[in-house]
């Protein structure tokens, strides 16, 4: 895979796409360790920007995702996981991080109020 | 939207997705000229970040791709495009620039020779 400086650190694009319902679910990055431990592990891994540092997705949340799946792109600086997501995708609750259109109309389905988890 | 800096550039990246077959199509990036241009036309601009200006989808090809439906993640630092995709989306001549899995399979659908249109 090909990584690019993305603010301080270089790193891969990652899509995760639900496998069975192919709604895209987040996107994120991987440096080489969370790809790795992806690798490994079978469940997504991400490099977080905010916190710096490695991420297991669904850590606090319980909300994991289990690579089906894996498709890289013809340049190699993005990765494509096909997913079983575990509840809500998303941090606020919603199956996924896309639940707005650009006009900010709620488009996503609410799984979980955030106050609960977080 | 959000941008992060991309290497040299503050951009936001912009996935485009078929909206019938929900097809994850490329992942690519839009400064604020390709988001304007996009939301001004209804075809798919980006930021080329090898030619370093503005790239009109399919302007060498002729695959260009007409937005149907739009989607901000949380964050808003990536943009999905639900989109009618004209012929392959790769210049390698795929539906999807994601037509390879992490083991190096063809997975994608080859829909033209890249040496007859480049």
């Amino acid at each position: 895979m090909r990584k690019r400086k993305i603010g301080e650190k270089e790193l891969t694009i990652a899509v995760a796409q639900d496998a069975k319902t192919k709604q895209v679910l987040m996107v994120a990055f991987q440096d080489e360790e969370a790809f790795q431990k992806t690798r490994e592990t079978g469940e997504m891994y991400f490099y977080s920007t905010s916190k710096r540092k490695l991420w297991r997705k669904g850590e606090v949340s319980g909300n994991t995702m289990a690579v089906k799946g894996t498709r890289v792109d013809c340049d190699g600086d993005a990765l494509l996981y096909l997913v079983d997501s575990k509840g809500g995708a998303c941090h606020e609750g919603y199956d996924s991080c896309f639940y707005r259109d650009f006009d900010g109309k709620i488009v996503g389905k609410k799984l979980f109020d955030p106050k609960d988890v977080y």
